[in-house]
């Protein structure tokens, strides 16, 4: 068996190879092969569903269960949605070729920025096979080649979806080799493939906090970190309570496992023995367990303690601590020092702790009487997304299709020199 | 002594602090900023030269000498130079606060999408005490706060030259923490610089390929890179050839020793009897070294031969490599195996040939009948540069004072929820 490197290079050197033959391909081209994309999956279902079936077993052999076993399921409804996404990307308009500024240098030399795909684009991904497709969509309408690499648990699904895709692709007239699912998942391949400088322009890490971390730490290629989501929603003494209550119900258990959903309730103590009481009540109505520091308590004597640590913490969970603070200044000292860049929100219908909050507060998304769940390439207007950034270099925030691409210069002479 | 990390988790802290009072910081202040810094190394000539002439000195007992030596060298134009410079970038306008995209979501939200410093601004750079300077000017019109980490030669000058600029930022009324020149120029510093997560928002390395190597391996931290310019001159079939004469020379003498300088000459077979015994004797006259392939040796006999390895080298002198290609097809091929993707130049005065090279090139700039060496954020316009970018992430190119700054957005809801 040939060592990794080997092996990631080889699949590197054919993703560039493709990547050439995707990057002059016309907009309608690309739209042409994810439909045919979608159409292959579609009539694969069969071979997934076996596929998929193998993948469960084994998982289950190895005591895999739960909401984890779930996540690598794929059912008939399940696929409809890996077509039905497909398509949606096919339809987006293409990013690639826009002039993203142009004017003409002193000399008279006209000067081009025009917007260009990345190149290679990996994705490492845990256990949801329908990543396989929603990446390679994403990668492929935005010109780039895409190196998938997804867990070993699902390696066999991963693989009858990318046959299907590849295969969608030849019918389309663009190379195959545009996505590659990667076979080799031992840790010695990721390594490989984390620090394939030659052939990988962008690797976007796509799962837990401990993929995140292993990325962060070990990849030396170009990196956008999807990263955790400790956002808080700050009601101010100037806050529409029904607002209020409404903004951090949706924000806690609309969708609780996700990155934009809040973890934290930050409460001006000048509302604190209207509001808590209230929202307590509200948040434990709809299955939340409540935590709250001593002011809280002492407010709402039922709730539980809060740790030091867990101001850090992103429970993904039913679960959320409450703190009382002093104003705006209070609510943005707190989250300067345990926010971690990804969504804040205010309650307020005051004009001037608005401006302050959004001032003083550095986050990828700030909300004003809004909640933290709309942070989301969908919500945004982008269509579709591949991870939302919570680093600050290339792209912030929701990443669509633009955050695939990169810009280059052109510049048009008449035998200028120096 | 405390440890590297430690100290360099300080100046992090301090750089983080200074970081939100410039982020708030008005262009106005900012300016104004900018002058009282300029106005500051000014009025701070005697001391400047005064730790120039110990580090001159600790440098020529230590064997220092010749372009390097030189290199360190504050000289009272010099620092006329420095003092121009700032005022110079006082007077850019101010890239933070601008909208790049605002639009209003179905549900009604308003979305804003604008221009943010990137907080803390790290630079790693060898020997120039100018670059302290241009540096800490850039960051701080940006409204970043600057960590500048120069060689063990330079400390001195370099320290300098910081007390001037953060006294100029205290007359202004803005922190002098602002700009920090880090006392430890260890390695193990360097290496706390590279992996400082929690502070450092964007690394930039100015200096050799040593440095920019072990910044690319080692650095945890957001980083762009400023790399190599292995930069080629393609002449076509249908080139005019004087045009193609005064592009090469310019190319390759103007100034050898920079990345956008050209380091290898790609002729058409079909040309090349006639090109290239003209462009040897014209390259020779200014001083070049020039080497030919074989097919090139063939028509002019006094030319070296060319390593196999040098097709990958960048000379960064008085040094040109020939090779005779077939058509633009052959130039494409050429540059996709040996370029590094900084500037690609095509000589020509054929529709299709131009169109084919700029279409099969993949490079931050692209130059149509117009010398390599307008790759620079000067002659671009931006007014000044932090680097050339050769990566593809965050920015590609001549680096200005946008490429210090983020996007972020802010939605203004009434209330809204998912």
């Amino acid at each position: 068996m040939p060592d990794p490197v080997t092996t990631i290079s080889a699949y590197g050197a054919r993703a560039r190879e493709a990547s050439r033959a995707l990057a002059g391909a016309t907009a309608a081209a690309k739209s042409a092969a994810l439909e045919a994309m979608a159409a292959a999956v579609d009539g694969a279902r069969a071979a997934l569903l076996e596929a998929n079936a193998h993948d469960m077993e084994q998982a289950a052999a190895e005591g895999v269960s739960g909401a984890l076993a779930d996540r690598q399921l794929l059912t008939d409804e399940r696929i409809d949605g890996i077509v039905g996404g497909l398509r949606k990307v096919a339809a987006l308009p293409d990013p690639v070729g826009a002039e993203t500024g142009g004017w003409r240098l002193p000399n008279g030399i006209r000067l081009q920025r025009m917007r260009v795909p990345l190149g290679v684009v990996a994705v490492i991904y845990e256990a949801r096979p329908n990543v396989t497709a929603d990446a390679a969509g994403l990668c492929v309408k935005s010109g780039n080649a895409a190196l998938l690499r997804g867990s070993s648990y699902t390696l066999r699904s991963n693989l009858a979806v990318g046959a299907a895709l590849r295969a969608g692709l030849e019918e389309a007239g663009l190379p195959a080799d545009a996505v590659q699912v990667i076979e080799d998942v031992t840790r010695e391949g990721a390594t490989a493939l984390l620090t394939a400088t030659e052939w990988v322009d962008l690797l976007v890490p796509r799962g837990g906090p401990g993929l995140i971390r292993a990325v962060a730490e070990d990849a030396t290629v170009p990196v956008v970190i999807d990263g955790a989501g400790n956002c808080h929603v700050y009601v101010d003494a100037a806050a529409d309570l029904d607002d209020a209550e409404a903004i951090t119900i949706n924000a806690k258990v609309q969708r609780p496992g996700v990155c934009n959903a809040a973890e934290k309730l930050l409460v001006d103590r000048s509302v604190a023995d209207e509001f808590l009481p209230r929202i307590a009540a509200a948040l434990a109505g709809h299955g939340v367990e409540v935590r709250g520091d001593d002011a809280a308590r002492a407010i709402v004597p039922g709730l539980a303690p809060v740790a030091d640590e867990e101001w850090d913490r992103e429970y993904l969970d039913l679960v959320m601590a409450v703190k009382v603070v002093d104003g705006v200044g209070g609510a943005i000292e707190h989250i300067r020092r345990h926010g971690t860049g990804h969504t804040e929100a205010i309650v307020t219908n005051d004009y001037a702790a608005a401006q302050r909050f959004v001032a003083g507060v550095d986050a990828a998304a700030t909300m004003v009487n809004a909640s933290t769940r709309f942070t989301d390439g969908e919500e945004f207007g982008f269509g579709a997304e591949i991870g939302i950034s919570t680093q600050k270099l290339h792209v912030r925030g929701p990443m669509g299709l633009e955050a695939l691409t990169t810009e280059r210069y052109v510049l048009w002479g008449d035998g200028h020199v120096r």
